[in-house]
C-alpha cells in the first residue's frame, strides 16, 4: 500500500534529478564527438566498478555501496555544477556550495531515505573507507581514460601537465586502486611520448 | 598483479560501451528539451531501483543483482539500437538482433565475466526471478513518467492510446510491482482527463 504523502516526496526526487543529465563535465566521448554529462559519466563509473572490482585494495568491499555511492555522487552538481579537476578557483569554493545542493536535494526525500542517501554521499565525500576509496580510483580513472582514447584534447585545450594527472593519480587512484595506479603511470608515459600530454 | 591480457580484455569492453551515450531512445527529458540516450536512462533506472526498492513484490530481492542488470541492459542496443514500446514491426525481430549484439559485446570480456555479464542480461531478458521482473517494471515506469512529466510529448506524436500503455503497465509493471502498477493506473486515468494521452 502507498503511503502518498511518501511517495510525492520520492516522486519530486526522481523528476528532480532528471536534471542531472543536462549537467555538462569537460570530459569528452571517447568518439571525441561532445562532452559528456554527469548522468552518462556515472552509468559508465558504475560498469567499471563492477568491472574492476577484482583490482580494488580492498577485495571484501561491499560492492552495493559502491555502487549507491557511484549513482548518487553527482546530484550535488545539479546546483553546483560541475568543477574541473585542474580548476583551482571552482575547487576551493566547491565543498561549500556541494554542501548547500546536497541539503536541498537529499532534502526533497523522506527523512529515512535523506538521511541513507546523504550519509552515502558523505562518506564518498570523506574517501576515509574502502568503499568510497575505490569510488574515487574509479571516478578518476575515467576522465583520463576518456583523454587518452581521444588522444589528449582536454589535456591539450587546457594544458595539463603529466605531473598534474600523476597527482590526481597518486592521491585519489592509489587510494582506492594500486592496481589501476600502476597502469596509470604506464598510460601518463604513454600519452606523453605521443604528445597527448605535456611532460 | 595486472594480468594484461585480461586488463587489455576489460579496457577494450570500457571503451566500447561509451557508444550506449549515442544510442537514443523515443523518451524526452522532463524538461522536454531533447530526447535521452540510453546511458541516461540507465542512470536514472539504477537510482529509481534503489528508492523504490520497498514497492517490489519481492521486498527480499537481491538489490546488488537489480542494479547490475539495469546498467548492463541496454548494451545490447548498441549493435540493434533501440526499439520503441509500441513498433510492433521492431519487435518481431528485436530478440535476434540482441542476441547477435549480447554474443558479440559481452564477448569482448574476459571469460569468467562474459559469462556472469551475459547471465545478468539473459536473466533480465527473461523476466522470470524477482530481480529481473522488479528490473522490467521500473524499466516500463521510468518513459511513462517521463511522458507524463512532458504533458504526453511523445504519446502525443506517436498517438499512443491508454489502452496501449495499460496493457504495458499490467504485463511490465505488476509483475514487479503492484503498488507501482496501482499508481500508474490514476497517473493514466489523470493522463486522459488532461489530453496527455488518447483514451
Amino acid at each position: 500500500m502507498l503511503n502518498p504523502g511518501r511517495f510525492e516526496k520520492q516522486l519530486r526526487f526522481l523528476v528532480e534529478i532528471d536534471q542531472v543529465k543536462q549537467v555538462l563535465r569537460n570530459t569528452i566521448l571517447m568518439d571525441a564527438s561532445r562532452r559528456e554529462n554527469d548522468a552518462e559519466h556515472t552509468w559508465h563509473m558504475a560498469v567499471c566498478a563492477l568491472l574492476f572490482k577484482e583490482y580494488a585494495n580492498e577485495p571484501n568491499l561491499d560492492l552495493l555501496k559502491v555502487v549507491k555511492m557511484i549513482l548518487l555522487h553527482d546530484l550535488v552538481e545539479i546546483d553546483a555544477g560541475d568543477t574541473f579537476a585542474y580548476d583551482a578557483a571552482g575547487s576551493s569554493t566547491q565543498t561549500a556550495r556541494e554542501q548547500q545542493a546536497a541539503a536541498r536535494i537529499f532534502g526533497l526525500l523522506p527523512e529515512d531515505q535523506k538521511n541513507e542517501f546523504k550519509a552515502l554521499w558523505e562518506e564518498f565525500e570523506a574517501a576515509q573507507t574502502p568503499e568510497s576509496q575505490y569510488a574515487h580510483a574509479i571516478d578518476t580513472f575515467m576522465p583520463i581514460l576518456h583523454n587518452y582514447q581521444t588522444q589528449g584534447l582536454q589535456w591539450r585545450r587546457f594544458k595539463v601537465t603529466s605531473d598534474q594527472v600523476r597527482q590526481r593519480n597518486q592521491v585519489k587512484i592509489k587510494k582506492g586502486s594500486k592496481v589501476l595506479a600502476e597502469y596509470i603511470e604506464t598510460l601518463l608515459k604513454d600519452a606523453v611520448e605521443k604528445g597527448y600530454l605535456q611532460r
